[in-house]
């Protein structure tokens, strides 16, 4: 039976895929500095044997074959995933995948030196080089998945998701954020003028703070037994479902900062904890993709860990490991503090999405041949002077040369970050019309029903709907701006 | 070429080996508990993976080609080592390799609950068809390696290895050892009357032993930049030679365990970091095999770590550290404690010999089949009482069902474990003769001459040379009992 075989073949790359895993986040943790040569040889070793294991051509032949095989509902969606997958591998030519491996790497590697530098004009080559592989890339991927270019391209991150729906919802939420902006400004500086801003200050030591990271995880229902905490450059949540493994970074001077990134990895390895067992040795089983994956981070991270009824809870907890007693009014200036800026990565939950937006209409621009690289800046500069206020022309390298996606070739994948920002406030307005006392648990620290309600709804159902239709089915609506923009109106207009 | 094949072939080797090195180092230490089952399903996939590429029938042809092919020497040399490999890989059906494994993990398993309860006849048939099959092993590899079956089984340890050889060696130490041993207790009797005990009692935290730890392997010459220092149930050196992962567990009420723990396996990690790196992908440049691994950590603990030169510089360290200052009198006396025992790995110096001995005499017997399983007890009892004065014969648990080695299937692994004590002697009394100046070297904390002898005579040469021959190029001469003895005389008798 061809499902056996695919069933069979699924456990042997699941062991390369936990070996990948783990070493990946050893790499970041545990590692002696000097293991990183061997490191690296053994990793792309292994990925190498994955990927011929995954995309042998017999595989094709046994996809088709039990395709025709009378299979449960089940084994069906296994098959359908692997469909997806397969194509997803195989439709780029390994020729092409090797001259963009290559390009792509040279255009990293520049962009750390260029960047540090600000040189523009040096990367540009490069940059060119990489914007005309991805528009490769799109057509082939375009042609293999019946899809448009840009499409084909997000399809790798979120399946389902297409231009087409996306873009009036951030058309939606550009307006409303270009009008909200100024007035969420204007109320924090009245607010800080009438309370002004506390600092938390003091010296924390990362022994304790630990300890807080690691009760607040296992508060929130983090399962200690089946991941742990560690330290890393960047936080991130790595490992395999059964170990996950999530880091933070820590400064003595401020605890905030690490205990929001332990919120935020929580929520990643919350899905992942709660993938169905299962199915884990099938693409089935895996979370569903990089926009639902951030809704669930910003779920634990914003809709929970910047929600004024969780600090009610979180403050004692805090006081607890620290030994210092602030009141509300103390801390959620700091936790919902707004600040025009021009970098992504330090951006809040309000003016996050505006540089999103910059991003998913300029590389469809860029992705469509409507825009060339050398005019990039300009471009860059005049959104962001329309969405912010802000000027990159003399600042490249915090305008387009800000962080490495594009010099990596990552394209289609920035929308994703506020689509699971949207998503996650979807989620937390379809959660309280069935529990309206979720802000009341929170306020106990009881986080079980809304957990039960993210199990049932999300965690469970691993790659088993598209992007949107996992959406759909968990809030009974399609993706709809309203819940976000209402979420930033009671949290930051009110 | 066919070098250039199984040369390509390493390189993949070596990636499937880094991966199970760190996952099974990451086991050990930092693996989250529930990760337990799935690791291990990933490791026993990736170890099949492994089996499969390295016995692939395609490679013994490439090797008959690449033995004919015109090589340089280190070429040649890489040959002859895979070519011993695939031979001892390949020896055995995989039809027994199958039931001997079902067998061994019976037994295993059935150990741990029996030992608990001293029930050997509950455990008796189990270790009888593990010993059945080891006969079958040992003729299986006996016809494959043209050697005797014993010889057979030893050469998977450390090849060259021959009971011919080793009979008449153990024999003459034996001899020695009981006779010394009474004397080296009355000795001891007779300095603690007159120079009593000195407890050294204390609470020593754990982050204070693990800094001394770490100065201790950085000065004995660990390099902190390829490998690490982490705690595991029971000690070990695992990772890869560019990261050695070494472990150690805390008592705070002892100091001395830990850190002797950490000497002993500094001393394999050092071998594993400074073995040839061009050869890291070749059977060639692994570590020369169990007796000559022993040798290396016993050169560190034994050799160096219990020598009073070596305390002359160490007590200030530890002072340091722990803040406590000890005489080398008080300090000796527990570094240089003898003592009969019934547990093997819990004896010294000098009484561990004889428990190696017993077990090689007992498992000669028993895969020649002039010793039957259920004679075990009492052939046990009668060598325990001659050797070291103990009868175990009301306790098997303690007896023939000390450890698991026996249980597992691990016959012919013992004589390495002595075979290395006798090693590290014969290599400090060769080193000595070459630089007289090794205690007082060792007396200032310079350990810059004593590496520098290892490093050209034994961790350069990787897999070079058989056990022996690799003995007798670095000091001289073969297997001389003389080294080890005078030794224990000095350090025990005097």
């Amino acid at each position: 039976m061809s499902f056996q075989k695919l069933d069979d073949l699924g456990h042997k790359l699941e062991a390369l895929e936990h070996a990948l895993a783990i070493l990946g986040a050893d790499e970041a943790t545990h590692m002696a500095v000097g293991g990183g040569e061997k490191r690296a040889e053994a990793m792309s070793s292994l990925a190498g044997m994955l990927h011929r294991q995954a995309t042998a051509p017999e595989i094709g032949d046994w996809i088709a074959a039990a395709e025709a095989e009378p299979l449960n509902d089940e084994q069906q969606a296994a098959v359908r995933e692997l469909r997806r997958q397969y194509t997803n591998l195989t439709c780029l030519p390994a020729e092409f995948v090797e001259r963009q491996t290559v390009a792509r790497m040279r255009s990293e590697q520049l962009w750390r030196s260029l960047r540090a530098r600000n040189d523009w004009a040096g990367f540009l080559p490069a940059l060119e080089g990489v914007v005309a592989l991805v528009r490769e890339e799109a057509a082939l991927r375009a042609e293999a998945l019946g899809l448009a270019p840009y499409d084909a391209l997000m399809e790798q991150y979120d399946p389902g998701n297409r231009a087409a729906d996306i873009t009036p919802v951030f058309a939606e939420l550009k307006a409303f954020l270009k009008d909200f902006l100024p007035r969420a400004l204007a109320m924090q500086e009245a607010r800080l003028a009438k309370h002004p801003l506390k600092p938390l200050s003091g010296s924390y030591a990362v022994e304790k703070q630990r300890e807080l990271g690691l009760a607040m995880m296992a508060a929130v229902g983090f399962d200690l037994t089946h991941g742990s905490l560690s330290v890393s450059h960047h936080p991130f949540c790595g490992g395999v479902p059964t170990d996950v493994r999530i880091t933070t970074r820590y400064k003595t001077s401020d605890f905030l900062s690490a205990l929001m990134g332990v919120l935020h990895e929580t929520g990643h390895a919350l899905y992942e904890q709660n993938l169905p067992k299962g199915w884990s040795h099938w693409p089935l089983g895996k979370a569903r993709g990089m926009a639902v994956h951030e809704s669930q981070s910003l779920f634990v991270e914003k809709q929970i860990g910047r929600n004024p009824a969780f600090w009610r809870w979180a403050l004692p907890v805090v006081e607890k490991h620290l030994g210092e007693a602030w009141s509300l009014d103390d801390i959620l200036p700091h936790v919902h503090h707004v600040e025009r800026g021009l970098i992504r990565v330090d951006a809040d939950e309000v003016t996050y999405p505006l540089h999103v937006i910059l991003r998913y209409e300029l590389e469809q621009e860029l992705v469509a041949g409507r825009l060339e690289v050398a005019d990039l800046p300009e471009a860059w500069d005049a959104k962001m002077r329309d969405y912010l206020g802000l000027s990159t022309i003399d600042n490249p390298a915090d305008g387009p040369m800000q962080d490495v996606h594009w010099p990596g070739a990552a394209f289609g994948y920035f929308p994703s970050y506020t689509l699971g920002a949207m998503m996650a406030a979807q989620q937390w307005a379809a959660l309280t019309r069935e529990h309206p006392s979720a802000d009341a648990d929170l306020a106990k620290g009881d986080f079980s029903a809304v957990n039960e309600w993210r199990r049932a709804r999300i965690w469970s159902q691993g790659s088993r709907w598209s992007t949107p239709d996992l959406l759909e089915r968990a809030t009974g609506e399609k993706l709809n701006a309203v819940y976000f923009t209402e979420h930033l109106r009671k949290r930051y207009g009110g």
